[in-house]
């Protein structure tokens, strides 16, 4: 591309992981290439907003070459990874063959269906700013279809809502769909009750947010039921149609409307780097976040399964794939200073656990911070700071608080927009 | 539907119009029906923004039944009408069959290649937020491409713009679009300059914005050229293809970005009404905006061709459309009041021409109010205030008043989001 003699970084993708990457490393001695599909770096924790019309979708993504556009050695290309050749170092996309002397693989997970691909049709996953702009359509218009539609049992399945999974993403969806149903709808139909609509969200584990202290998903699982959340736990999905869902337990749910927030797996180029993963097809790294076997490629975020020392797995979410990014970082700045340095003297990462929190509704969330535990209003505080200190970008955060005080004071949501018109 | 027994009126459109008629006809003698395709009301005038990533699609998007939540004699369905049958007082959508005893017209115009609609595949037009998302994706798309590029001559084809058609729409569009070349997206690349985009603006005319007082027109044309748009006036597109633009002078321009911003027809629907329409497919309405033959049925916007007393036909406006809606919703409930009054004895409609105004760019706009001509910064003063007033809700105003104030002060964009990934 340029006769730069620089060593080369290629960094896969442009989530959290990929770009504090681009962001911390700072080392006029090497080259930065970002590759990312998508123009835009994603909010993800506020994707479920987008899908239930709470925020539109340029309100919690950035483009990712504006954020960095004063990082002068780091260029971003819109592209595409198609393979990943570690033992010529090369990454091959769509568009042409690069080179790398470091790697760095931040690709993310995609959703994955248990085995059951053929799910994917009747229950979109939530990933992508497209996701969620397909489930906020197929809400809305399943509203707008119930109140043209003159069969009561037509009605009742159009105003049927499934979720499937009860972690954090499944969770806020549910609570975002009841409030949505039962509060902004309420008023704007003539011939049906968009109150009436029944909101189901169905958990394999005997409570919703499992990965959460006892009590709290303990709280969750009640504030969702007290907000009109049929929660079923202990249940699996055992089929799927058009129609609806079958639980394992045999019973039936009549749905046009079913959203798959239960599996993440990682991307399935990790499989073209010849070593162990583990079963969600995560690259079991080295204590450097490094891929065995090659000192030059790290796996970091959602591609990475790394076990702390304390037999714990450092869990898959954004500040993890952050600090890993900072780690990795340090340690290839420090290569580039003492060349021949020898990888076995790379420091191990660390994870430091930030705690957890999932918000469910209107001044309603669980949160804990090491042993701080909040449920309800402070909860709900705690999460709308965070979310907003976390946002990339001052217009952004700006954009949503304006919506998040519209919302909340005006019962009514910023995005209600059927973008695309029906087949 | 219902056993009401109220006389049924139908309004055909939820954009300024038929959204005018249902907020402004309160008699509770008659129930309303409107019937759009979308869920939502657009604010046209700041289409163009959103197809330049300054706007996200719901800023200027309103859910119909929204607005209209609290007009409880007014039902809002999201359909698509298929048929206008004038002899037996009928509407035929994708859904039902609807019997009216009003009927309001008010679907607006569609795009037209003034017999060309080969060129639709080139040259998108822009009527409504699919079509600025598509252009903003195409548009973006094209700087990312060019980045990646390594042929020079496929790099210029990619940053050349073409916009047909110089009325308010296209002058906004090429002004929008050589700023977001010139100082947006200036700085986010390292393998091109945005600032060598060329944006071409072609009109017929021999000035742009040839409606407007020649003073102004000869301002616009100027700004736009002072701004860095070759404007080519008396100038017509020949032939199109996917690789650019042939004008009839035989000069050829190699492009893949080119908007379609010349010509505005009216429904097709208009032909089934068996009346005789004008060259722009417009119905030629009675004086009272009825449709000769038919008292009960009316076409207002730019669905009507309206030839004032002095000769001059009412402009294709929204404020010619709203006062329209007035006019008819007035007509409606008198005869509401006094059953079996004569038709003839309507009032006619009287058109109140408020001026008009288009902004060129930053600090850069021409608007006439009467005998008041602006240019500069107070017209684009004038501009913004006037656009953000009839703005439809509070959550729109002030999201789009951040955003201006966002691109103003930090000369960025809020909504560079390429929304869909490339085939």
């Amino acid at each position: 591309m340029t006769d730069d003699k620089r060593p080369q970084i290629v960094v896969l993708g442009g989530g959290f992981g990929g770009l504090t990457f681009c962001q911390v490393f700072s080392d006029p001695r090497a080259r930065v290439t970002l590759i990312d599909r998508q123009n835009h770096h994603l909010f993800q924790p506020l994707l479920y907003q987008v899908a239930t019309a709470g925020l539109s979708a340029p309100e919690i993504a950035q483009p990712i070459r504006s954020i960095l556009a004063d990082r002068q050695q780091v260029e971003v290309r819109m592209d595409e990874v198609v393979e990943i050749r570690p033992a010529t170092r090369e990454v091959i996309t769509r568009q042409q063959t690069i080179p790398y002397d470091y790697l760095v693989i931040a690709l993310g997970g995609v959703t994955t269906y248990f085995g059951h691909p053929e799910w994917e049709a009747f229950a979109p996953g939530l990933k992508t700013l497209e996701d969620a702009v397909r489930i906020r359509r197929k809400v809305l218009l399943a509203f707008e279809q119930a109140e043209t539609a003159t069969d009561p049992a037509v009605q009742r399945r159009l105003m049927t809502m499934v979720v499937v999974g009860g972690g954090p993403t499944g969770v806020e969806l549910a609570g975002a769909l009841v409030e949505l149903a039962r509060t902004v709808l309420h008023s704007d139909f003539r011939n049906i009750d968009p109150g009436q609509a029944r909101i189901i969200l169905i958990e394999a584990s005997p409570v919703v947010l499992s990965n959460f202290p006892d009590d709290l998903a303990a709280d969750a699982t009640e504030t969702l039921r007290r907000m009109g959340v049929e929660v079923h736990t202990s249940r699996k999905v055992k089929s799927m149609s058009a129609e609806g869902v079958e639980l394992d337990n045999g019973e039936k749910v009549e749905s046009v409307n079913i959203i798959w927030a239960a599996g993440v797996g990682a991307n399935p180029l990790m499989r073209q780097l010849g070593v162990e993963l583990d079963r969600a097809g995560r690259v079991k790294v080295n204590p450097d976040c490094s891929v065995p076997g090659h000192p030059e490629v790290f796996a970091i975020g959602d591609n990475a399964s790394f076990i702390q020392p304390d037999g714990r797995p450092v869990p898959g979410v954004s500040p993890a794939a952050m600090q890993m990014a900072r780690h990795v970082a340090r340690i290839i700045e420090e290569e580039l200073g003492s060349p021949g340095r020898d990888p076995l003297s790379r420091p191990a990462f660390r994870y430091w656990d930030k705690g957890s929190m999932a918000t469910i509704g209107r001044s309603a969330a669980v949160a804990w911070i090491r042993d701080i535990h909040l449920t309800g209003f402070p909860a709900w505080v705690a999460w709308l700071v965070v979310h907003l200190l976390f946002l990339i970008g001052f217009r952004n955060k700006l954009a949503v608080l304006v919506q998040w005080a519209y919302s909340y004071f005006a019962y009514k949501r910023g995005a209600r927009i059927i973008s695309q018109p029906r087949p």
